[in-house]
């Protein structure tokens, strides 16, 4: 990805791996302070899964990756290990599938860094591919809606939801993006409008309430990411999708998810046996310090909500726009 | 409305008149601080309308109806005065309806301390005769939600969409309120949440982008307010309640609009005919005077959106819950 520091653009990655050192982007410090931070072992790394340091399903699952590289390199307990790394946060499946799949990886003999490597650049590829598949969707002059950010921040690169865009922008098509702001931890607003102003692609963030007046307005397509995605298509994202969904079918807009195939979890059948994490009542009461609800007040804050497949037009992936109901058949039994 | 000093109870109402000083509480401030204004001329009131320091259509018209009589009182010129007052925001029907009425009532010969305070006396009144109605929508141990602040400070006294909640919960019946928190200016967490909080009413804040996943849960009832209500049965209210309309809708979960007949504005055949402020982009860029977006980032800020009458079960009235279809028969050519 693109980031212009100090008006220099410079190309980096979300997470990577430099001699030894895992290096990630602060995001909990986006758009206003680009911060590198290095991490030496798999529980530094657990850590910055757990408190949003980094954040996305993909990314998660990188981050995942290189942690039991971590383990493996200074001969810890890979059993031990994995489980500390899983047990950061439930709902995303690419932590677990990333997880399995290095253990897996270094059981059958691989080096564990180059298995780390190959792990992220796959991970990176399939965005590619995923823009590049995407990006057919998407007609010359487009308004296109997102939610939270599945972008390079959220993947290590490119994006899922944002593939297509970046895509679509990169073979000259006009485009301009309705960024809902993504309550509460305003990923839309801080992380997503980031990476398309260092594009230069022009959007606008609105408010998520305000996202079934601009689709009411004129959208053409809307594409969010996705954090776990069950066999039947039904899948789990960030809080606010499930309502972007029902209004884009109320409205008839086309509604598409995102995802490399590490994010479909086949063990599960459906969307409601998908855990959903609730996290902390301060994420909503107290915005960047600033206490705004009255002392005592209570809050609820799920992270994820689900949307039902029926509310889908297709699945984004590195194999190609997949209908829901092409999944069970088309992908169980298969690995990365 | 209670509101708790310092751990004593106190009622009050939102805006009164206390020996030709207009006062009012600076919503601008609460939850934290409860402060008083005084206001002694109509551009004082136009000032503390636009700025929002007094919000909510029904206070808005109060307010308003205060200003007149401060300009009738000085000797200003009324029709000059009115003009300025309409001027200040355009979406809520009760500040034309308010401003109308006080120049009608005062070229009738009322006196105008007089029209002023029964303005206020009739629409507080409204508001206790919508909880009566309310009321018996709602079953013991409801899960109700809410948007925005519909409440006392937003009428004055009691509130629209909180004064059946108020009277449920006054009569005994256990509940349990959503309040979603309405970006960008937060008024269901910082007012609706204040007001709840000083009654005691069980509720808990929810991110607006999570209303869609808690209605699905379970939610008995959605109960908001309208700024304005066309001939048609279409509203405006403040934005992200068309969201929950359709939302409610696809769950088959009860919808109401509450709002007194000030809010009627029967020239206007349908939704779309209402005027939509846009206000800011910095309501939705700075929270509490912190920059959350990239510098340069554009945000669009609607205050208010439209939702057609066919989301809606009923409109919670002064004169009963009202079917939408009977707005046109029932009330065409009828004044306050």
């Amino acid at each position: 990805m693109r980031i212009m520091i100090d008006g220099h653009p410079r190309d980096m990655r979300a997470v990577w791996c430099d001699e030894g050192t895992v290096r990630m982007l602060d995001q909990r410090l986006l758009p206003h302070r680009v911060e590198v931070v290095g991490l030496v072992d798999h529980r530094q790394v657990a850590k910055a899964i757990r408190d949003m340091t980094v954040r996305g399903a993909p990314a998660i699952g990188v981050a995942a990756a290189y942690g039991m590289m971590l383990a493996a390199n200074r001969g810890e307990d890979l059993q031990v290990a994995a489980k500390e790394l899983k047990a950061t946060r439930p709902t995303a499946f690419d932590l677990f599938f990333a997880v399995d799949h290095m253990l897996s990886e270094m059981e059958a003999g691989a080096d564990p860094t180059d298995a780390a490597e190959a792990y992220a650049d796959t991970i990176v590829k399939r965005c590619q591919l995923i823009g590049e598949h995407g990006e057919r969707l998407i007609r010359d002059g487009a308004r296109i809606m997102t939610h939270c950010n599945a972008g390079a921040l959220a993947t290590v690169d490119y994006g899922t939801a944002l593939a297509p865009i970046r895509e679509a922008w990169r073979k000259g098509k006009k485009l301009f993006v309705y960024v809902s702001e993504t309550r509460p931890r305003l990923q839309g607003m801080k992380l997503t409008s980031f990476e398309l102003m260092n594009e230069g692609i022009p959007h606008a963030v609105v408010p998520d309430g305000a996202s079934g007046h601009f689709m009411r307005e004129g959208v053409d397509l809307v594409i969010v990411g996705a954090d776990r995605i069950a066999a039947n298509g039904d899948f789990a994202n960030k809080i606010g999708t499930y309502e972007k969904a029902v209004l884009a079918n109320e409205l008839g807009v086309p509604f598409y998810t995102a995802a490399p195939l590490s994010t479909f979890d086949l063990s599960i059948e459906r969307g409601e046996d998908i855990p959903i994490e609730y996290r902390g009542e301060e994420e909503v009461t107290v915005v960047d310090g600033v206490r705004l609800a009255p002392y005592g007040c209570k809050a609820l804050n799920p992270g994820f909500d689900v949307t039902p497949r029926r509310y889908l037009s297709g699945i984004i992936t590195e194999r190609g726009v997949l209908k829901p109901e092409e999944i069970i058949m088309g992908l169980r039994g298969e690995r990365l």
